[in-house]
């Protein structure tokens, strides 16, 4: 495809990630908690880990049912992050996506326990029986999930968050903590989607997608920063200012504004140049997202 | 195993999962995240749920190294429930085998990611790189847990203990509560031993060890209760009478102490009779392990 019509594109497939995820999450899990599960995923939002699987899948011609499960797991297991992360002995947030967050309106306990169902249900998507999905293939995805959450992953960066505030970092040492906090399951998204392919890639094309996404992660959490001295709340959907005010170290505070914006096109370049490097033809989907990742303003 | 002296049996098998915990939990995870995890899960314990699996793969004769994986995992999967379950926010326990609970001693913000990355990392343990367990056994064992731990699980069973407290319930309601929070992963145990079977097992011995996993898992709740209102804090490492304090219903405020006592011995037999149908040879752990599960007095 050399011409993308990235909005039809992306409207399209969020669409039928919704769709699936609708299916996935139960609305009969007992007392009020499928409830709690519902709205904490099925809220719409960009969904940008899951396009990311599913461009990457495209880009590999990869097995569909295994790219929607995929699709649907990051969503997942982003989902009860953000559950856990706006409790009270967390980040303590009252407001995600404009909306009151899921323990403002269920409950803490609830809360708690949506999360922990939401990360189980992200593996259940990737395990379907039947013939569909090749079982070495769900085995590969859901170790690359499991990974990416976990103590070398995100549930990793969130604790270096934890132990950071207040105290200063140096580049190195914040680029870490985002590698593992928001970059480990944006990097996972795409080597899911290659993951779909129905044969192992070659080592430059897996090489270069790694490449894509470590920078295309990266680029998100520069411009995450930006974003939160730049835009307001009602643009944002969730409180601005918010890590200024709590003294949390930002590529903004370290760095200054217009450095921290000329990062973020240096690693758009980046993520397109390892796209270049690929060796893929089908990539302009990848490719529209880095640039989405940079010049979206929410 | 015609005679199984099963002290030895367990004290072996305990000692192997230890050290397979303590090679698979990161004493390297980021910011004392490390830490927090070995704390809720390196203090030994009974190793139930690892027993069952194990009993229940030597039943089978099944693939060693799956089941030691499994093994590790569902013992993970039962210490990041405790740790969530002893938050504030839950039961606000600051006691646990005899023990500050993780949040007490690292804090409730680190004891919320510790369980989330207890809960990844069991995932982790049942999908291995390598030959030494096939991808389809990876893909079956790694659905079993993940649905016995989800909404449908013991996430849901969690989820309906929290709306019931004060609340009267029927029989069928309690049962149908502990089914989900703790016989959902009590049965997944067995049915995860029963998966590392070299091949699928006939329907007889699936539905047997499905039956003897639920009256088992079923008769710990049972004996929980009992031990609740009998023993002393000290002997159970925890807050004796929590819930009779909490207004919770158990099978001895529902049944009494002594008809609690008759069922949970017909639960013992019941699940004797179910090996008994099975038409496996080597059941002589699953035996015990029944026997351990009415008899324990802490």
């Amino acid at each position: 495809m050399a011409v993308l019509d990235f909005s039809a594109w992306a409207q399209a497939r969020r669409q039928g990630v919704e769709a699936a995820l609708a299916g996935w999450v139960p609305p009969d899990a007992p007392a009020g908690l499928g409830a709690a599960m519902r709205y904490a995923v099925l809220d719409g939002g960009k969904r940008l880990r899951a396009l990311l699987v599913l461009a990457a899948s495209e880009a590999v011609h990869g097995n569909p049912d295994a790219a929607l499960g995929a699709a649907c797991a990051v969503e997942l297991i982003h989902a009860y992050s953000l559950v856990h992360d706006d409790l009270p002995c967390m980040d303590d947030d009252v407001l995600r996506r404009g909306k009151p967050t899921v323990h403002v309106k269920f409950g803490e306990a609830q809360a708690l326990l949506a999360g922990d169902a939401l990360q189980a249900l992200a593996f259940e998507c990737l395990l379907p029986e039947g013939p569909a999905v090749p079982a070495a293939m769900q085995a590969a995805l859901a170790r690359l999930l499991a990974r990416a959450a976990g103590a070398q992953g995100m549930a990793g960066g969130q604790a270096i968050d934890l132990a950071s505030v207040g105290k200063p970092l140096t580049e190195s040492q914040l680029r870490h903590m985002h590698q593992l906090k928001t970059g480990a399951l944006l990097q996972a998204s795409v080597l899911m989607g290659a993951a779909c392919a129905p044969q192992a890639l070659g080592g430059r094309a897996q090489a270069a997608l790694r490449d894509y996404g470590a920078a295309l992660g990266l680029a998100f959490q520069v411009v995450d920063d930006i974003l939160d001295v730049t835009a307001d709340s009602a643009a944002l959907g969730k409180t601005a200012g918010k890590d200024a005010q709590a003294d949390k170290p930002t590529y903004v505070s370290l760095l200054g504004l217009a450095p921290a914006r000329a990062l973020a096109e240096r690693l758009r370049v980046q993520a397109h140049d390892a796209l270049g490097a690929s060796g893929l033809p089908d990539v302009a989907a990848l490719r529209a997202l880095a640039d989405q990742v940079v010049q979206r303003t929410h």
